[in-house]
Parts: structure tokens; sequence; C-alpha cells
């Protein structure tokens, strides 16, 4: 069976987004195309649920929707990442049941985002909440959004559990990741995978083992391809599409003025593209016309950008 | 019938500890304890759900339970404000419901905490949101928790709709609840009330209405006569309270060495007095005995502590 | 001589401006009509090279100038604190025999700005510091420009030394001064002061000793009778004169986009008082013209205004 | 010469440590020791005065004296970089004065670090600069002590002038680094150079020119031979010695508990090398014998290690 986890877990992973009709309705012909889009474009797993997916935005019943739509498209073709961030554990062990029985690979957990835990306190609730769940977990590491970072020596100490097989870094601090890389460096099946795409190659060119590129939703191919160059050391064809990450990240997350132009820039390339509806759940919306139009310039300045839909 | 709420509120509306057992399990026989030492100590509102009541570590199961109890305990005989903060709109709006369902009064909401929303987000947020709520709202102020600070103008902007009652500021920065207070200065229905209890006293000095003080949950006469003190503008007392509540405040909720060092000082000194159990929610866990009998001696070093528990 | 300290050290006692017709030349006449217009208005000390002094900005050369010249003016009228605040200790206590050899009653110390220190290591620099200095200093909390706070119990272990007389927070914290004001409530002749404006009345009614507030430039006796009618618990006078010190801050500190606002519109606001030029030094300039023209209207919208440059 | 400085500006240019005696005495002969060690080395330039150089915490008269003894020291032998990072725009035209008069080939400024000023002002502070400085200027981006990050369109607009000839980002993040590069791809004579020395492999392997990395003040030959090895996209030597600098890094600047840590523990080592004596400016101390144990220990466990001193 493909759904099975490697360890460690390598390649590209995309973050999915959830394609929404409205705050609390899945669109799941969008959800088929974007899965299938991936699946041809090459990608190693399907992660669901994370700050792309933008799952603290939506219902527990939504959720749980998108778990087990997912999961049925997919008819395991790819291993399966449930993302069961939360602020309550029972709602995080529920979230893995959930995952598990729909036939998902593995869970990945940020910690609690309300209250900030001090250090003892994140290992404390990782020792808490790791024997109650029924899925293999990557630690996720978001302190942008969660106010806390988890020290190497932290993961070290979750990590003594087996059943903790990956960690991914979206701080964008390469210290940080190098540092975290360092600690668990005797820990050959554990997967060190980075999230913003457009430090992918270099995370994997000093070691790590992939990227959960948020990107990648729209041109799989393209961190795909880059990930196999980084691994294969081949750095010309890095070089060369390297830039193209860039373009995307400066081109398409930039346009609104808050944090949510990454999400907002996305979410309206995919429906430029075709992919799915561009509803954005509050506490956001999506873009209007203006913030559109400057979209479908940076999609069609792409030299490989497909026909737009009007 | 006193659960209608006055405009504006005033008084002390102490944010109620959640009684556990567990994680997800309600001390029922300590909510009652709770809300009754409440009501006898003169308070002005129970305010439940909020940061205190650990609403974000507890699963909307038990969020709804701890609704339905309080307002059946409670029996009408105060109004009973439930904070509804969540990350998702239509969570929020579900409990909103039971809330009005079960008789409460009035919903508080803090911003969503995962994403950090831009100020016209921020007001296009509740804009969305308020006419979807069956009850009054009070804004509440919490950036150490959800990063973002309403700016007096998005209250203002925000506050248009009379739907909007109150602002609940839990900054600690007094320039800051000047600076709103200002800024709504014209609304006298509009509720101003502070959530430190440390700064209550000054802040019902120049004019806010009230606090929502989480020392209330153990000595609200204390609180309660603090208030009515800086509302007679009677110095003499309030010289002769504050320290009391400042020695609360540096000896009971600095014992642990991690920001949760107040809840979890809090739940400690109810279960001496005699209230409730002093679990604590993932990802936090209850002081051990050497912090135990620290919060112990701190008790019994207050002129006015009873006999404690074993 | 007026110019002895009392201890403790209480009243308004002004952050005066720095005037100046470029990045390195004193405005002379004007110091001189500010320091006249706040002797006039009834300050009760003159603090220079604080950070609306815009110390860090001049060189040291001209920071000197500065002392010298203020304690000329005078002429021991007032007891004239020198903010001694550097990276440098060998700097800071250059700083500190200048203003003593010149009169200076009194040094004023935040902790060193490029590093953050820890709180042993910040205690150890004033251990070190103190005793090399040659006057009474104040210890100066400003930690949104030095990235550190002195905790409650580090200012206790620093005012063991009786060199040290006092304490002034900018951090616009209330719970932090109420913390720090129980922390020192057994020593009689320790000054608590605070500089941001908006908060000195409640900070004087809860115990407080007065405010170093910039708006005094403007209209030292708006401040003073504040002061005074806080510490005459006169609620009335403080009910009638805090919105007018709100109306200063939201209409004259907030004209710019950029932190460097209140320094700005203090400085244009003089400026069209006819105190002193607008120049403001590197990395900042002086508001244009659309800008001082919004500061001319809050200006007149004051119901004490005097007539105005054109 | 071999001071002419090459555009763009490539290598391990090490932030040197400022060899003290105490507060305001010059090492002399540990420079000459430290110098005549890097240049053997094979270090590409000197880069003096910057945060691991302590530049903020010592005397202007100090400063002054460290640029003189390094150009003389230095002979022309190598490009001396001279950071002029002041927060008194007057005093960092001063020091660039005296590096050009002494022979430095270049200027390095982070923003002003007092009052964090916004993104125009931060460009219009650069651009009222740089016209006065006699020699050109590598921008510095050191956010966590200035509190301002350069957003990359502001780099763009100060380097239309071409007398900025690079950029120094110690921020960490990768993205962001990446962002800059991309944003400055046109100007292939601009150098782009990183602070940390844990991500300079990466930076390097993906375009970045260098690395201002404070380890090779101990050990410059691995610095510099990761350095050669990622132009040459050696990966096999790049991964053999990537972990020695994380050794380096988690054992040497990791055993005390605040921020100085990294100071402490090199100055330490650079005693313990027989370098320089490791009496660090204040706020700081040196270590004291427990640590220095540590960093014995962690010096003896590196494979290159020579005799330490007792």
């Amino acid at each position: 069976m493909e759904n099975t986890l490697k360890k460690p877990m390598t390649g590209i992973i995309p973050p999915l987004v959830t394609p929404l009709l409205d705050n609390d309705k899945l669109d799941i012909d969008g959800l088929e195309r974007l899965i299938e889009r991936l699946i041809k474009g090459g990608v190693h797993g399907l992660f669901i649920l994370g700050t792309t997916g933008e799952a603290q935005s939506i219902s527990y019943r939504l959720r749980h929707e998108m778990i087990k739509e997912t999961c049925r498209i997919n008819a395991g073709r790819l291993p399966v990442l449930v993302c069961i961030s939360d602020t309550s554990i029972v709602e995080s062990i529920h979230l893995a049941h959930v995952g598990a029985e729909c036939g998902a690979s593995a869970v990945v957990s940020a910690p609690p985002y309300y209250f900030a835990p001090g250090q003892p306190e994140l290992a404390e609730f990782y020792e808490d909440l790791i024997p109650q769940l029924p899925l293999p977990i990557f630690l996720y590491n978001m302190p942008s959004h969660t106010k806390v970072n988890f020290a190497p020596a932290t993961i070290q100490r979750i990590a003594r559990n087996p059943q903790v097989v990956g960690f991914k870094d979206s701080s964008a601090n390469a210290v940080y990741f190098q540092s975290v890389m360092y600690a668990m460096k005797d820990r050959q099946d554990f997967a060190m995978l980075v999230g913003p795409e457009e430090i992918t190659a270099e995370c994997v060119l000093l070691g790590g083992h992939g990227g959960i590129n948020g990107g990648a939703n729209m041109f799989p191919e393209l961190y795909v391809d880059l990930y196999h160059a980084a691994v294969a050391r081949d750095m010309e064809t890095v070089s060369r599409l390297q830039p193209l990450v860039m373009q995307i990240s400066s081109s398409i997350y930039t346009v609104g003025q808050h944090g949510s132009s990454y999400l907002k820039g996305l979410k309206c390339a995919l429906s430029l593209l075709g992919v799915c509806d561009d509803f954005v759940a509050a506490p956001f919306h999506r873009f209007n016309v203006p913030e559109r139009e400057k979209i479908r310039k940076a999609l069609e300045a792409l030299p490989f950008c497909p026909e737009l839909k009007p």
C-alpha cells in the first residue's frame, strides 16, 4: 500500500487548502480537482487541516468532513497527514481518531495556541497526548501563530517516544532548523520537513527531508522538481527553479496588506487556475477584483502558466 | 428579572474558573459552591468560558455543559456573560445560541486567535459575526493571547452597531484603556470593563465601569468592596484594599515559572479554600505539593483568610 | 537651594524636548523659552536627554552642551535630572559627571539598549554603574525601546543601594506599575514616577508620586493642575482635566504613520506655539505642511490654546 | 592593493571580537594575535565594531582606537569593514571618517537602535547618511537588536545609490534572505552576506556571497573551508563540515542563561585558545569558572582542537 508511511517521510507534501463554498460548506468538486492535480503532479503525500487549510477557521463538523472526503478521493494512493492542532486536547484526540478511521497515515500537531506553554509544559502536553493517538505524529513548529517555539531539547525529549516520526518547521528560522536537525541527528528515521517553499531547496541540500509547501497547491511539479534537484544535488536545476519559487512568493503572496495575503493570494490563484472556489473563511474574505487582477497578472508572468479562467 | 443587562454593565463580574475533574469532566459540585460563593459575595454578574475559564482548553461538549449548568445554578439571579471566543465563526455562533437558549444575558468575544487579522479584517469579522448573534456582545481585548489589539477606531467602527454594549480590556495597558475610553466617550451606555484586578480601582476612578477580576473567584467581597469604594471615590478604603489585591497578585499568581502561574495558583487556592477541584486542563497540570504549600502560606498570610483544607 | 532633591521626588517633571536647528546644533533661544515656560507653568523639575529629548539621536558633544545650557538657564531654580542612558557604561559615567559639574541634582538611566540583558545581568550592570556615579539615580523602564523590563525583584535588588532614589516607568503597563509600587512599598523615600501623561492621574491617585509627561513641554499648567488634583483627590477636577489630556494625546501625537508621531507632533506643536524649532534629529524629519496643518487644527481645538504662529 | 573592495564582496569576513582588558582598555596584544590568526586562516576581510565586537558597549574613544589599531596591524593585507551603527547620525559619520583616514575599505551600518523607524523613515535616514560617508556602505539587518527589518523594497530603494555595495543579514530568517536576494537579483555587484555561521553554507549554495561568522574568530579555517566547499558545490565537504559548525554552535554558544551566551562563550573560548583576554564589557561579565570549564570541554570535544591554556 502506498499509504504506508515511509521513514523518514520525504518529499513534497502540500498543505492542502480547504476548498470552501461558504464558512461551513466544503467545495467537494474543487477538492477532487485539487487532489487529482496534486497526485498527477507527483507529490509525496497530502497534508490537510494545517494553517494553509484554515483548519482553525472552520467548524469541527467541517474538519471531519474534510478528513473523510480527502481520504475517500485519495483512495489510498498517497499517505494522508491530518493536522490535529487544537487548543483542546479532547478535540485533538477526536480528530486523530477520525483520521485513523478514514485511513490517514499520520497526524501533525502544533502546540495549543491560546495559552503559550513553557517548555516543560509543552513536553508534558505531548507526553499526555501521544499515547492517546492512534497514529504516528509529526510535531509542527509555527511560532508566529502559536507564540511558542519547540526548543531543540524539548523535541529530543518528546521524540524519545518512537510514535513521533518527524518535525515540520514553519518558523523560517534557518539557524533554528539546523539546530533541531543537529539535535536529532542520531534518529535516521525522523523526518525533518520545512514549511516555507522559499527555503525547501536549501534545507534539503543541508540534509532536510522535504517541504510542506503551499505553492504546490498551484504548481505541484515545480516544487517536486526542485525537491528532486536538491536531493540529487543538481545545482544547475536548483538555480533555475529557485527564482521561479521566489517569483511566485513575491508576486502572489504579497498582494494584500495583512498577514492573510498568502492565504488569499493562494486561493485566488487556485480559482483563476480553475481548481477550486476562492472563498476564504472568517475572519477573512476573498480578494476583490483589483487584487484578483494583480494575481492574474502575476500568474500570467510565470513561464509555465496555463490559460486562466475569466 | 435580575438577569436583564444594565446599560452600561457595571461592577465586578468574575471570570469563573471552570471546575474540572479531568480534561473532559465538569466538577458540578464545585461549580455550585463557586457560584453560590460569588452571589453571596455581592458580584454583579457571572462571566464564563473566558481565559480564566480555560474555554479554549476544553471540548465544545464541555463548553456547552458549562453554559447550561451555570445558567441552571444561577437561576436568573445574575446576568450571565458567555465568552464565545473561537477561531471558527461557526463555533462562536453556535456557542452564542446555546447561551441564549440557556438564558444568558450577553456574549463576549475576543478576536480569532490563530490567524492575527489586520484592523480592517477585524472590523469586518465582527460586522459578519454580530448580526448572527442572538444576544448583546462585549468585545474582549486580550493581545497577549490573540496577537492583536483592537485599535480604538476599530472599536468605534464595530460599536456603531448598538448590539455592541461594552468592552473588556485585558491588555494591562492603561494608556490604551484611556484611549478607548476617550474614543467611546459619547456612548454613555457602553461599558468599559477591565480584566486585571490590580488596576480595576484606578480604571473605575477614571471613569471605567468595572472589573472582570479572576481573584474574585476566591474572595468576591474584596473586589466588590474595592469597586464600590472606587465608585464612591472613597480613597481611604481604596488605599486600604488595594495592597490586599496586590498581596494576592504577587503571592498567589507568581508561584510557577510560566505564564500559567496565574491559572494554576488560582485553582490551587480555590481547592485549598474548599471551593472546587484544582484540576487544570491540558496543556497544563495542577501544582504539585511544593507549590501547593506556597499557595497555602500565601493564603494564610491574608488577614481575612478562612480555615483551609488540609 | 531649590535644586536639592526632595525625597521622594514628586510632581510633574517634564521630559524636555531638545530644541535643535540641525542634527548637531542646539536651538539655544528655543531652549531658554522652553525652560522659562516650564518654570512659569509650575513644574517640579526638569528632565533632560530622555526619549523625548532625543538624546540617543544626538552627538555626545551636543548632549554635553544640552546639560550645560539647561543648568545655566535654570540657574538652580529647579532640580535638573539628566538622563544618562547609553549602551556604553563609560559614556554613561561621563555624562553623569558632566551633569554633576553643571549642578544637576540626579541622573536617570534606562538599561543599555543594544544588547538586551537578562535580569541578573541587569542587576549586576547597575551594581557596577551606580558606585561610579556622582549623583543619585532614578531607574527608567522603557521596554519598547530597550527590549527589557526591570522585574520588580530586580528593582528591589538594585535599590538596596540608597543612591537609587526612584523609578520612572514608561511601559504603560499599569499592572506592572502597581507591582513595582507594591514591591517598593517599604521605601517611603523612593519616588514612583510614570512616563505617559494619559495615566499620571490614576497612578498618582493610587499612590504614585508624579509624572514625566511630554505634553508638559506644551502646556505645563494642565499637567501640573491635574497632578495637584490627583494628590488632593479632587476627583471633580481630575474628571475635568483628564479628557483634555486625552484630547492632546489623541489629536497631536497620532498624526503620523509611525512610532515617531509623538515626537514629531510634540515638536511641531512647540513650533506653532512659538517655543522652539521643530527640527527632529535623524533618523526622523519634522512634519511637512499637511501634518503641520493637522497639528494646528488640533491645537486650535483646545479650549486653552493661545494664538499660534503662522 | 589587497584592501580594494571586490564587487561583490565574497568570502568569510569574521566579525572580530574587540579584545579588552577592562571596560575602556583595548587588549592590543590580543588583537594582534587575533588578526594574525585570521589572516593565516585565509579569511577574506576583517569586520570590526559589529555586534560581536561589542561596539555599542564601548566608548567612542575606544571605538576609534580599535579602528586605528586594526588598520595598523592589518597593514593593508585585507579589506577592513568598519561598523558605524549608532543611534546618532553625527557619531556614525564621525566613525566613518576615522575609518577612511585609517585605510578601511568600507563601512557597515545597522539602523539606529533606540527609536525603531518606519520603512520610509529608514529609507530617508540612509538617503541622508550615505552622501556624508567617505566609503562604500553595507546595510546590516539585525532585527533582534534594532527592532526593525529592512523591507526588501527599502533595500532596493536605498541601493539605488551605487555607494551601497552589499547587505549583511543577521535575522536568521532564510525566507527573508531569499526575498532580499530575489529583490536584488539584477545588481550583480551587490554582496549578499549572512551573519549566522550555521546557515552560511546554505545561503552560499543558493547564491549568497559569504558569511560574517563569529566562530571564525576561533577557527577561521573551518568557516573558510566550508565557504569554499559551498562555492564549489562540493556537497561531500559541506556535509562533513556543517556538523562541526553546529557542534561549535550548540556547545560553545549555549552555556549561559541569556542572550549574551554567544558573546561570553566566544570570548571565553578565545581566551582558552590563547588568543586574547575574555573580558566582556558592561552590561555583561566574563564567564566564571564553572562555565569556563564547560567551554573547555566543548573545545576539547572538537576533532581539531589545539592544546588549551590552563
